[in-house]
């Protein structure tokens, strides 16, 4: 049966390897929920089921439960949503884990990739659930938790299977190996076996929990690991979720649950170094802060570290054609998910003396005003701006914005307050408006501006001239971390050149580009997703190296019978 | 020029590429020194070279020389070398070496590897130079100096460069990407670029430095990185004869030649710790003891660490056809090189009961005693001897062997006692005939055999029945590391038991060979070195593992012009 999921899911895997190795478009899912195969219907009942699971415990029959824990608040609502978790003893998950790894183990990579892509299907069958769930934990919009936390990251889960599938059908299962010592040749039979690392411990966070998750999962369970998920304590229900689809398609093809369980804590009595440090943790994916991330890359030997944590992301602006095109991208990607993702742009950088457009010089003043006019007028129109904006994760993110508000007004230019706004669908919801603050480049401002000010917060930094501002643009990604990072220029040697530095330090740019596509969407297939060359990280996704090291390669030899 | 050298060594690189994936028999080199395209012609001048090299200052022409340090004694005269070497300043060479990659980066991969494999040519050319630097050095036989350190060690080095080659060639430089957002057709052009990690460290052991070291520094200077070796202090030579190599062929290529350099210390002065924790070290590749392979791999973070070290092997009878067959290899491979490789049996497990061969049953007392027997005979032969067993590294090892030797008299019974050997060509030699101790598995034995004993030391240690034989020898290798492990058995059920068992513990096993080929002969493009799943090293000779990482991938992306 489970070698049937294989060949059901060829076709699939083959088009994902394929994707993979020529970086074009390519997509298992449509993108929009109105072509979802299940329809209207399908997205219905999603919506309520996540209504009948508020407000009571969730079903996850794994074993090793404690007692319950529940920790979530609604971004759209401000209400608990009520839900507790089996909250089990670390461990407990790691023995259930290591038992189930045996026969999974034991079992083809065709298997395991067969019953991986099963998976896949069952979580696209449920996307709309873990839409309502990402909606209401990490506060993204309908159509971002839909697509970006749900198919996109699905598609992501794929690629990372494509990757070990690649990875792991690259060593030979055996040779016939033979060599003449003095007069004698000596024939010999070698067998080569995959063998997984251990137990996998997978630590998400609270605003995009599956997008990094599910191909740290998909990449452990198929080179055999088992999976322990941490979800951050505000952002469980995505993670539940998914844990419990994964187990029931395990189970149903024959193999341990325990394979994949979730493991939770309180933000009071946190886990997460308890479990890095566990002697029985063989693996580390980790997705959270900066600072927490460098102590876990830091302190997980002996087991190996995949870590994304968090940057600067940076824009340069020398000279533009359109500058109406361009403040409007801008515009529109610095409110996206108001800044809450880990490829939101927060350092502008501009030159004093303005810059050349199709139409003749704008100063840099004059940019900033029009840029917060642009991200002004975004937000008050009503129903884009939930669309678009969308709501804030933590209650601590309005605060942190009213201090970078005040502190910015001392040492520059606030050119668009922050403030709540109201969504037009959720009256409740904890939302915010983009700050954006002038600075100049000098050392006052950078220490606003030089690290992550997670959240709707950007600033328009002032610089001698462009060659200080692609400087500093690169020192930020360097030093500080950055993921992605934008270019507008109209002079190639000056597009080269930033080229040079922004793979230097490890950000990937993207250049000159206007128009409805959000200009820090990273598609599964063809945009690697951190270099590992700064502290935003370690991991890429997906490289060969993200899957490569996580299983081994082990062997046996004997002479050849009867030669 | 440089591309000319892609092309020139393409058809190798082709076909170790071919044989690593296919695992079979394949070698650049003919594996004996008669075979060599110079000729005896080529022999006597490399042997001359090193006459002539002695007592006397290195030529190697590196900048940030502070002074010249020493610490070389021929393990087969115990006169010193007296060979004095460039110490440098550690910060200048990070420094030389992070300005000389520039340009290497900027390279192409084909260039970089047309380098690469001119330097292999070179070093081949060269390999008798080498021969007697290892054998003077690590003690070495003449032929397991030009064959082992030489030949073989080159093609684990091109191995590294083929597998470099498919990781880096995985990548697609660049795609065209097209997808619709809302009404409006976003196609992009995206280019993606290998970057390297930065300086790479490469410490090398005393016994078997180019075996490890070719692999590691290929690799790392094949992805981009520049590389300081960090040679044992009374193992220089062999490296800093590669080193001046690479410097060589890497300046005639119209490269910086400072992308490798040497970096001397004593042992009153080591820099091991000093290197790992420098914030330019990117990569660090560690051969040498699992003690301070523990320490480099827990805090060589933030660099990536690859790790060699050491451990227990171990050997399992349970029935055999012909015990003198089994004897005869296993006197010989527990000789070879005094036993001074990482891959030399120490522990052979026996039931107490004895075992069956095709003569009938032999008592494990007799077993032993036929093994001493055959170690004795082997050592009394002076011209063989000197063949196999070679030099004693190390002035501390014989002082191991006796202590080892006093306390196996104490809880058990000396098989075979270790004594000096008068090695036929060098009277003076450092040299020591196997011990062979038979104790019982239990608690006071295992204080003594359940730790790697560095050199000529064996155990032969009776169990209570063959389960437990198997049991106790993957404990071994699971607590204590195992590179190999072998076998021998009649028994098609017990053999796949142990294949599974074996392979849990992470050693690499050889069943039921006998016949001239050394047990723990391990051959490039087919034998993968150490699994990575027990304390002898993380790192696998080869796989893709082993180079996925030591570079990263950026990438820009525009729109596409006029579409």
């Amino acid at each position: 049966m489970t070698l049937d999921l294989y060949d059901k899911h060829r076709p699939s895997l083959e088009a994902a390897i394929s994707a993979c190795r020529d970086r074009r478009y390519f997509s298992l899912f449509p993108e929009t929920p109105d072509r979802h195969r299940g329809g209207a219907e399908a997205q219905a009942e999603g919506r309520a089921r996540y209504a009948a699971a508020l407000n009571r415990p969730l079903e996850l029959d794994q074993p090793g439960a404690l007692g319950l824990a529940a920790a979530e608040v609604s971004p759209y609502t401000q209400q608990p949503l009520g839900i507790e978790y089996p909250h089990a003893n670390p461990d407990t998950l790691f023995a259930l884990g290591s038992r189930a790894m045996n026969s999974w183990a034991a079992a083809s990579v065709q298997t395991r990739l067969g019953v991986c892509m099963e998976i896949v299907d069952r979580l696209y069958e449920r996307v709309f659930d873990t839409a309502q769930a990402v909606m209401h934990t990490a506060g993204q919009s309908s159509l971002m938790s839909y697509a970006g936390s749900g198919t996109n990251a699905l598609d992501r889960g794929v690629e990372a299977l494509a990757y070990a599938q690649m990875a792991m059908s690259h060593v030979a299962p055996a040779a016939r190996w033979e060599r003449q010592f003095g007069s004698t040749l000596i024939p010999l039979q070698k067998t080569y076996r995959l063998v997984p690392r251990g137990v996998a411990v997978v630590f998400t966070c609270a605003t995009f929990p599956t997008w990094n998750a599910y191909p740290a999962m998909f990449a452990n369970l198929a080179t055999g690991n088992p999976v322990i998920v941490k979800p951050h304590p505000t952002g469980v229900l995505p993670m539940a979720i998914a844990v419990r689809e994964f187990r029931e398609v395990l189970a149903a093809s024959g193999f341990d649950p325990n394979l994949v369980t979730l493991c939770l804590d309180t933000i009071e009595e946190p886990l997460g170094k308890v479990l890095v440090k566990h002697p029985q943790t063989a693996i580390v994916d980790f997705t959270g802060s900066a600072r927490f991330g460098a102590w876990v890359e830091a302190n997980a030997w002996p087991a190996l570290c995949f870590s994304e944590t968090s940057g600067v992301n940076t824009v340069v602006i020398d000279s533009v054609d359109d500058l109406d095109a361009v403040i409007k991208s801008l515009a529109t990607t610095m409110s996206l998910f108001s800044a809450q993702m880990c490829t939101s742009p927060q350092n502008i950088y501009i030159p004093k003396g303005g810059i050349t457009t199709a139409t003749g010089r704008v100063d840099a003043s004059e940019f900033g005003e029009r840029l917060a006019a642009a991200m002004k007028s975004l937000a008050a129109d009503g129903k884009r701006a939930g669309a678009i904006l969308a709501a804030i994760q933590s209650p601590g993110t309005p605060q942190l914005i009213d201090e970078v508000q005040e502190r910015g007004a001392k040492i520059g230019r606030v050119l668009l307050e922050s403030s709540a706004y109201a969504h037009a669908d959720f009256p409740q919801a904890r939302t915010r408006t983009p700050l954006l603050v002038q600075v100049d480049a000098g050392a006052a401002g950078r220490a606003l501006y030089g690290e992550e000010r997670f959240g709707p917060i950007g600033f328009v930094i002032h610089c001698d001239d462009r060659d200080v501002a692609l400087e500093q643009a690169t020192r930020d990604a360097k030093q500080a971390g950055a993921i992605t990072a934008f270019l507008y220029s109209t002079d190639e040697t000056y597009i080269e050149r930033a080229e040079r530095a922004y793979s230097a330090a490890g950000a990937q740019l993207t250049i000159n580009l206007t128009g409805p596509m959000p200009l820090n969407f990273a598609a599964a297939y063809s945009d690697y997703h951190v270099t590992g060359l700064n502290p935003a990280g370690n991991a890429t996704l997906t490289d060969l190296a993200f899957v490569a090291s996580r299983f081994r390669i082990t062997q046996s030899r004997r002479l050849v019978k009867d030669s």
